[in-house]
């Protein structure tokens, strides 16, 4: 990825979640990226992880286009729905502002 | 990303560099990462970004095929070059194996 005129917004969230509600809260997080990739320009990237070793813990990836589309992506009904939803079973949630060095798959 | 027979090895490395070799080691890592994915079939994604608050802590979101594909991974010219440079630069380097929730991309 190049740098420069780079407006894109890169980060990683780490989040860790209700074990009881583990299994709902994943398959909501799912049908949000898969929302969300599918219907919004700008959401460039989310790519959603879980410790093998503590699955409550999770980590996303997360690129958008610009600060424009991120504003956009907050605003939308399948976000709207997700933060709804699982409000009450994110116990933390961090956001780590991160500048990417390369960024390379196949 | 299918669960089920999914072979595949994604894990997160989570590395802390020497900040007087940090553009040095972010010059041998781009490049590491740029050989494995054009050269190796079996390296699916390397993904690296700094935090933008600490630029030494370095994140890595790695797939590969599966085990034979990392293997052969370790073996290549390029990686082992990358670990024999960067061998006095990196003063901690964890490996979290992780499973995927959805991972998409545009």
């Amino acid at each position: 990825m190049e740098r420069g005129r780079d407006q894109r917004i890169v980060r990683i969230a780490e989040l860790e979640i209700d074990p009881a509600q583990l299994d709902a809260y994943n398959a909501l997080l799912a049908e949000e990226i898969e929302a969300s990739v599918r219907l919004e320009p700008g959401v460039l990237m989310l790519h959603a992880v879980a410790l093998s070793e503590a699955p409550e813990k999770i980590r996303l990836l997360e690129v958008y286009a610009d600060e424009n589309a991120y504003q956009a992506h907050l605003a939308t009904p399948h976000f709207q729905k997700y933060k709804m939803l699982t409000a009450s079973m994110v116990r933390a949630l961090r956001l780590v502002p991160v500048t990417p060095i390369l960024m390379s798959a196949k």
